[in-house]
């Protein structure tokens, strides 16, 4: 593949696109931060969850051999900054529960919803609290290196000395002086830490903490961002290809990342760094606080004052990839009801390319069309432009189907791997209604339905005919009367 | 409720039925062993996963709150006693992949038998990787009471001294020097431990070995026995309720874990223990070296040797429930097939129950009925003699649909309660083929079908009533004609 034509990434730390070299192909090492389980997980990790996915299943497309590490936090993220409870505590509390019951209903909830939206499972999901020792471990390395110190069975890191030697802020571009200017307000009283912008990486436990653990500095818990270097390291070796998550994570979870790597290894641990975008609500940042914030079980039962219905789990899905990961992605009753009718129209039309009949020759373009697909998708998985093509060719099966058009054999088998392909495997869609064991059930006593419909047609027996079609009508089930056969369709 | 009327339990380390007194109620802890997982998970742990789903449920029925714990061994688990390499370790080089990969893998698709089986999920679900940290001071806290020695890195626990003052034996019935007799010949070459049954705590790691930990002695890996010691109390208590699992870990397994809690904090850890038996398959044991052993999801599907056709999760988990844990459980086609039969018997009953009408007064002794349910449950949760007195009651319930008994309002509502509350609270079976928005659309279906024949047979049709008859005969549905309306039933 030429140079131009090959998968491009835009990589936050050098705010440009490049062309994709992993570092030891066809191996390709993928770390996406997980949710934080002390409560249900709200729509900004399923858009993060889909980005990564989208990604997965493209480099797998193109046949990288990719190991996928999604973490699962199960303590150490405290509430503001490194003051106040762990948030999976603070929930224990409230719950009365231990906090490892949380996480486990939490992560459980988790996962029936990932299953939900097609996300395909990583290929580890560690957790924080299985990570101890190791974490630990890249504590004390980071001390011996003297870019970290204890204050009271707490250590913290050192920014100031570390950005000393190095450039704290390069993936984020926040200047430490710029920081300051923001958060002298806050810096009054008995902080320990020597300098604003230094965080804990083990924080000492209180009396009432849960769960901690000892270390050389006494009982304490580790800080929130050295999960992830530990635990991406451990997994993927101390540089590896890519590093994901939602753009609020750039600033400090993954800026102190790359401190810690570079603090206890002297390794700067990622190559390529991908940020999705965040969500709003009829252009208003989504946020519990105005209410507009949906959960992701909300939006699928329509069950939320801003929702007019509900959506199914794919068309939230190919609502999501009809906006670039890196744009803002906006929800409106509008635009989930488009894609709804999208979603279906496409579906619609790969029944009609799986059934489609070849002629001699082709009188359309079908590699141009294949082409465009992979070309938007190498552009920075670029899913909105790779749909719009996939409609192009919307057009191209229809006037095939209505005999406008024609296409060969080759020509044709090309096209439904593409369709079935991007559609199915690199975009993630599923059939629904259609692929589970029930609705084998519904499909063949629809089959029967429509025998029994065409006899008493073939018959006149228009009042059976008649009873029939009102009540399909009733249950918005419509049947649509093809060249050999008849195909059905349905709206819950 | 009278003493001889409250639940019983089986306790192996007394080797009689007791009454259940929990340590401090309502509170119950249950912990039980969960898969080791290094390959997929097989019958013998979904029966006794299933057999502590009925323990637990059947205590939430009585209105204990009870904390369920069921760990995931991902590290430790040796393949011949001290020896040999991890088994997660061994799949890993085999699978040529991370052995966090295979524990992943494997872990996921534990989850999915456990869904399909309908088994409750534990409140925590807790990983031997998890506490690496509490199994080192488990170990160091043993060290302490000198009933362990390191040698070469490696720490063993002093089965020698721990007998002089404890019953090393006192749970599995054992003899230290009957085990020697059996032993003896297996005792040659290098073993680095003083006493033959001596067992690892904490196991020197090689150069090979991919998950080890720094610890006091050096790099290792945790003994096996350890992690159910520490995460069982620390999730539970240093003593607590219910500790379960299958009868072949009885010894060595859970006679360690006594060794270990009683040697490190000087506390005997389990009030009552209880071990479900081994299954059989035609008579002989289950076994991968005799060819007769298949997966669950080869169980559903059919696809083995030994099986006739596949069974439906709720015909498997029904067909368990109908020998006692503490029996063998012994497959065979015809077993299987009846255990369908009479399942499909038992929910045709109660949807019939649910649609029954009252009268006046009742012929009928519901009150001995539920008394009698009640009564098998607490004698050991024995469900088959619970399930007997399920279908005791059908025939009553079919006497009523008759007309040949009768029932009052206040009788019919109880008896409503008490066959959903066992069916489906208690035994934890559910409704297939109905339960899923799919399956709303088939029944839906099947309303239009059926008015359709309706409608056929009043104008007499008959062309068209065949024409249904043979299409859903063909589809294995049937219908039943009730006084007023129909129900249908089908098998896949």
């Amino acid at each position: 593949m030429p140079e131009g034509k090959s998968l491009h990434i835009y990589n936050t730390l050098t705010r440009k696109k490049e062309v994709f070299k992993p570092l030891n192909p066809p191996f390709v090492g993928l770390y996406v931060c997980g949710p934080t389980v002390y409560s249900d997980v709200h729509l900004g990790n399923i858009r993060s969850n889909l980005t990564f996915d989208i990604v997965y299943r493209y480099l797998t497309y193109l046949k990288y051999n990719v190991r996928y590490v999604r973490n699962i936090t199960d303590v150490g993220h405290l509430l503001d900054n490194d003051e106040g409870d762990d948030k999976i505590e603070k929930r224990a509390r409230l719950e009365k529960i231990e906090p490892m019951e949380i996480v486990q209903k939490y992560t459980n909830n988790f996962h029936v919803v990932t299953q939900l939206f097609n996300l395909i499972n990583p290929s580890i999901e560690p957790t924080a609290t299985g990570h101890i020792v190791e974490q630990i471990e890249m504590v004390q390395r980071i001390l011996d290196n003297n870019l970290a110190y204890e204050i009271n069975g707490s250590v913290y890191f050192d920014v100031k000395k570390y950005s000393g030697e190095h450039n704290y802020g390069e993936l984020s571009g926040r200047k430490l002086d710029e920081l300051l200017e923001q958060t002298r307000d806050e810096l009054e009283g008995g902080d320990e830490k020597k300098y604003f912008a230094d965080f804990a990486i083990w924080k000492k436990a209180s009396e009432e903490t849960i769960m901690k653990w000892d270390s050389p500095w006494g009982l304490g818990v580790p800080g929130w961002h050295l999960e992830c270097s530990v635990m991406s390291t451990k997994y993927l070796g101390q540089r590896f290809d890519i590093h994901g998550g939602g753009m609020d994570l750039k600033f400090p979870h993954h800026e102190c990342e790359i401190a810690q790597s570079i603090g206890a290894d002297g390794v700067n641990p990622v190559k390529y760094w991908m940020h999705n975008n965040m969500l709003t609500v009829n252009g208003t940042k989504m946020s519990k606080s105005l209410g507009n914030s949906f959960l992701p079980l909300e939006l699928i039962s329509g069950d939320h004052p801003s929702l007019e219905q509900g959506y199914s789990p794919m068309t939230v899905r190919f609502f999501m990839l009809q906006a670039h990961y890196r744009s803002t992605l906006d929800f409106s009753n509008e635009a989930l009801q488009a894609a709804e009718k999208g979603l279906k129209k496409l579906m619609t039309t790969i029944t009609t390319l799986n059934k489609l009949e070849s002629s001699e020759k082709s009188s359309v373009n079908i590699s141009f069309l294949i082409k465009k697909c992979k070309e938007s998708m190498n552009d920075d998985f670029n899913t909105p432009i790779t749909i719009a093509h996939l409609f192009d060719g919307v057009k191209i099966i229809n006037s095939i189907n209505d005999d406008k058009e024609s296409i060969s054999a080759k020509d044709l088998e090309n096209l439904q791997d593409h369709y079935n392909t991007f559609v199915f495997e690199i975009l993630g869609l599923k059939i629904e209604h259609v692929n589970s064991s029930n609705d084998k059930l519904a499909n063949a006593l629809m089959d029967v339905i429509i025998n029994i419909r065409n006899q008493s047609k073939e018959k006149k027996d228009w009042e059976t005919a008649d009873l029939i079609r009102n009540e399909l009508k009733r249950l918005n089930i419509s049947i649509n009367d093809g060249k050999d056969s008849s195909t059905w369709s349905y709206e819950e």
